[in-house]
């Protein structure tokens, strides 16, 4: 009764960490779009600030928000009993969404600055946005070939998961400080008289726009990087598990790091493990950065 | 003999990454250097630009290099044979340090801005760097009251290190977002014929500290996140270990991440949980995100 009121509790805790990203990812959305409407150009398609407001707007939306929901969306326990291929579908299909958002975020960009004669990728903020798309693009497409694919060899998979996820969270904080520089840039060429520097109501909400974004960052990093917050291995890998080890892993605050799935008994048995397939690919999908 | 050849390959691999982070730090605050006294107006303590240049090179050398040596300094194995003691007030050293540089490179900047009548706290890089160091004073002094301090109980210690961990990285990684919106802001100020959308030299160089900056980071990062990598818990630790595990986890690639310290036998028994102290507190020091 005491482990179940714990688990609760837990569960309770999750739901309004969940909930307060929502909130802020979805004030978020909100804001860059009061900041489009009612401080700048509106948004339109044909050159102007209209097209290059799609900008902040889409990235917000696709490349903040939809990537940080794609990032925590295994760790939603009512998921848990949906199959782990439809939950893969859904996170491919969740970051694939971001992917197109953000490519046409950057159309918008590069066809306001050609119809202005402004040079592109000049920034610091272009070079890393760009090589954050590119890594994103990359991470894609890795991902599904290796984990949604079913041709991928189990050791593979294994090898590669720790890379994915560092990758995929090194990805959304660097998207995340790419955004931060665009605010800056922007807020800088378009505030005069007044100034960024006299703090106009818009300077301020933008800056607080810019603050929800690290809130909303961190709060998906934390969610995805509590160990006992992942979805729980399939009831066929329990083999797997070592003595004592609590699958749910809801008693398991100190997060400690070991792993039962020795790969020196993957790799040496072959056949053995082209049967546990589905196990240790449940194995590799838990792994943690 | 082959899990030997192992563990020397893996030991291997992480000397080379060392190598390649201690690098890219060198180099960043090499470029920063030559940034400040070829481009710009060099270091003075005057009210100049000179003083206000003080501000990317204190904090280039302190709060991103120095930060994230800190972060990894239990991570070095030549290290491990060291108190634990010694290297909690090793990693408490180079924090500390860290946040003195920080602070006296954001007084350079408040005299330089106050000398030229130039507001303060206007920008997203302010709002965000003054929170960056009010976080990490706050997890410095909250880790010495912690983790350094013999006070504090167990319970706490294993209850507050995966919060610790997040923090310290989380910060860190705030930091560097930071460094790079200061980057942008600075570029698009000083640059005036050329303009920095002409890409002067001055830019390329100084964009090419910023991809620095963001590869040095995701190097700590991978460091700092890798399970195998950690400082192995002391001996008279082994028995909490689950069997089969491996102290040094090179042979764990799949990370996945299960505790052998049960929570609820620690709180427990208060007596034999204080007599362990030593031993939960290696458990709750290896915690990761």
């Amino acid at each position: 009764a005491a482990h179940g009121a714990r688990k609760m509790e837990d569960y309770g805790r999750f739901l309004a960490l969940l909930a307060s990203t929502l909130l802020v990812g979805f004030l978020s959305v909100i804001v860059s779009l009061v900041w489009v409407f009612h401080y700048r150009e509106g948004l339109s398609w044909d050159g102007s600030l209209g097209e290059f407001n799609w900008h902040p707007v889409l990235i917000i939306t696709g490349f903040v928000f939809i990537q940080g929901i794609a990032i925590i969306v295994y760790r939603l326990p009512w998921t848990w009993k949906c199959s782990k291929v439809l939950m893969k579908f859904i996170h491919a299909g969740l970051n694939t969404i971001a992917m197109i958002l953000a490519i046409v975020s950057m159309v918008a960009v590069f066809e306001f600055h050609n119809a202005k004669n402004i040079p592109n990728m000049y920034s610091l903020h272009s070079w890393i946005g760009l090589t954050a798309v590119i890594f994103y693009s990359l991470q894609l497409f890795l991902g599904f070939a290796v984990f949604l694919l079913p041709f991928a060899p189990v050791h593979l998979r294994i090898a590669l998961m720790p890379i994915h996820v560092y990758s995929g969270l090194t990805i959304f904080a660097t998207v995340i400080a790419t955004a931060l520089m665009g605010i800056t840039e922007k807020l800088i060429f378009a505030l005069k008289n007044p100034a960024y520097s006299a703090s106009p109501p818009e300077a301020t909400l933008v800056n607080c726009l810019g603050l929800l974004l690290v809130i909303f960052g961190s709060l998906i990093l934390w969610m995805a990087s509590r160990p006992h917050w992942k979805r729980p291995p399939a009831e066929n890998a329990k083999i797997l598990r070592p003595i004592g080890a609590t699958p749910e892993g809801t008693e398991v605050e100190s997060t400690m790091t070991n792993s039962n799935a020795d790969k020196s008994d993957l790799t040496g048995n072959t056949e053995a493990a082209r049967k546990q397939n589905i196990n240790f690919d449940e194995a590799g999908q838990r792994s943690t950065m």
